[in-house]
């Protein structure tokens, strides 16, 4: 779909604007998602003990039924700022909703960005009317707001899914950002999906549990967990669910949420493949999921993935200090489809026709079965080069 | 200390030789510890769920007080390899018991190297009596040993001490391999120390036990846990120890031990920085420890030390996904001694003059307190470097 195009969510309207918290004048720094009307949002965060102010406002108001706006700045993740920080973050809320007619408590503020530094509020209460008013206006703007929160990503995120109720149309609507401190013991990086279905507060904050523990939960980067991880679902209410559009809503929410998730990985600071390891044969979904992040989250998985190496040898012993007990003897792995280890020994495999396919594609498959129960997980990671340690050795804050 | 004339305790002789496991000639790749009667035995294992085959034998054996000799290969894990593998590390040992006139369950294996292939078992085979016979020269050879354990390694890793009791001199003598796949939930990679004090087989597991907690379970380079980690304690008996002696023994060996672990992240594959990282305040060691790993294998902290950058906010973001509750108002952080982070706002700092010193030197201190309570760990990790993705995406398997 041309991203362009992608349709809002009705009661929803969107804005992303420079407002000089990046020093380029043409970075955009600054997105407003508006709400027609008061709308039910719920919120998932970061469980990192230090957590950004606009973390512990938000996690203050949701969920609620009564929210009008979230402001989200990029460059600055108001993180390690101290009361200074928690000032900043009330502040930017009141002038919002002075600016578009509602309370400070009935918006939302996500930052995200350099830790540790005060936000340049002079910048951003320039920014707020610039912002709603590009909202008001007619122009489509879902990616420039997309845009408007991107840090070091080099793509916008944005998704889109819809499925009938009656003779309407439910319409759910996701941007994301996010492509370095990236690590799954969270709730993401920044994402804001909107929908125009009716929810509950209680039934959104649950239905965006569920999702992000199958999505978000299960991306890396190179898992260090940020202070600012935030995903939010605000719904505007205007399509009523009976049960079975509710159970509807909840698939169309985790694929939605799935779909933006991946993004990240794909766009990982310097990745040049996106890494799928689906875990099988797990006694529970957690034990699955930690054996799935330890794999991710190797540094020697990650290059020999980079460097088209089937060396699975990295992937096994990474499986095995994953703290998940299993008999080792049962363990069968994959990798692009190819059987490489089972029951204790080796496989015979083409390895210059397992490397090749490695590096020509930017997708790589891994499959490991545990042998040991039903519980499965797909876990979405990206690989380990040089970008990377020129992004973060080189460039510097 | 010149590393060629590095003392052996009495009772010990050893040897390094090239076999062939490793394709250059000049490649040692076959180490033997050989004691002259039967010692004391002590051994710390991989807590890895999938171990190598030599891992298993040795568990089976250790603590023991008829150990002969300990012969370790490199350039080949022998994991990953089943049955076979098992019967191999099992004709190792009793190739190696034939030619000293011992029984198999007096030899100890140890390998490192390439997961999942199986052992060029006729090259060890021709090896093992040119081992027996340099270990019976007059050579010293202590750097040959230390030598041809390394797989990844630049340098050889030799420690040693020595401390009185009466007239005589407590000597011990240890050797360590290390640069790569070293993670922290574990023993370490391999290493080897010999001793001539006078020990029961339950003193000397008890005092590896201790050394090996603050030592080899306190460094990493990429934090990915080995099947083959081993840290083994010889113990010839020459010198009897009284309860004075034993606590200075205890002292002298995790010592040792620490300068031995040590110097495994300062070759760390790539490193250009050795990072010291001591917590301070936590509730309690095993705390610490989990806050100063965590730190230590987040690659933002490791590229930033890398870069020379005082990106402080990627070093409080890691303590706070450690999974350790703590305020974060109580929290201070140093680096190389620079305050730059306390009581929940950031501090002003010469960031030119730390960053210079953080390019300058190869030793990188960060120092963080928790606030909490008197419990401390100090933990040793190498930078992420262009070299280390190098070493792991690009020479290939």
């Amino acid at each position: 779909m041309d991203q362009n195009a992608t349709p809002l969510p009705r009661g929803f309207r969107v804005a992303g604007v420079h407002c000089g918290i990046k020093q380029r004048s043409d970075a955009l720094d600054l997105s407003l998602v508006l709400a027609e009307r008061e709308v039910v949002a719920a919120g998932v965060y970061t469980q990192n003990r230090v957590v950004a102010a606009p973390v512990a406002w938000d996690r203050d108001i949701t969920p609620s039924d009564r929210v009008r706006a979230v402001l989200i700045n990029s460059g600055n993740a108001n993180a390690c700022t101290g009361e200074r920080g928690a000032t900043d973050t009330a502040a930017m809320a009141a002038e919002t909703a002075r600016a578009i007619g509602a309370s400070a408590e009935q918006v939302l503020i996500l930052s995200t960005g350099i830790i540790g530094e005060y936000l340049p509020m002079e910048a951003i209460r320039a920014g707020i009317p610039m912002a709603v008013a590009e909202a008001a206006s007619d122009e489509p703007s879902l990616l420039q707001a997309a845009r408007a929160i991107m840090t070091t990503d080099r793509v916008p995120k944005v998704s889109h899914r819809s499925f009938p109720v009656g003779d309407r149309s439910v319409q759910l609507t996701g941007i994301a950002k996010g492509a370095g401190m990236i690590g799954p013991r969270m709730a993401t990086m920044l994402a804001v999906i909107m929908t125009d279905a009716a929810l509950t507060p209680q039934a959104a904050q649950r239905f965006l549990c569920s999702a992000v523990e199958r999505s978000f939960n299960c991306i890396s980067v190179e898992g260090h967990t940020s202070t600012n991880d935030t995903v939010l679902l605000l719904a505007s209410g205007e399509i009523p669910l009976d049960s079975g559009a509710q159970a509807r809503f909840a698939d169309e929410l985790e694929e939605l949420a799935i779909d933006l998730a991946k993004r990240i990985p794909a766009d990982g600071e310097g990745a040049t493949h996106l890494i799928t390891i689906q875990v099988q044969g797990a006694p529970d979904e957690r034990a699955a999921r930690q054996v799935a992040r330890t794999i991710a989250d190797s540094p020697l998985v990650k290059t020999a993935i980079t460097g088209g190496d089937p060396n699975w040898g990295r992937i096994v012993s990474a499986a095995g200090y994953a703290g998940v007990p299993f008999p080792p003897d049962r363990l069968r792995l994959s990798v692009n489809g190819v059987a490489l280890f089972a029951k204790g020994v080796p496989l015979e495999f083409d390895a210059a026709a397992l490397s090749q396919s490695m590096r020509r594609a930017f997708d790589v498959r891994i499959e490991l079965e545990l042998g040991m129960g039903e519980a499965s997980c797909t876990f979405w990671t990206s690989d380990l080069t040089h970008e990377y340690i020129t992004i973060n050795a080189e460039y510097h804050t």
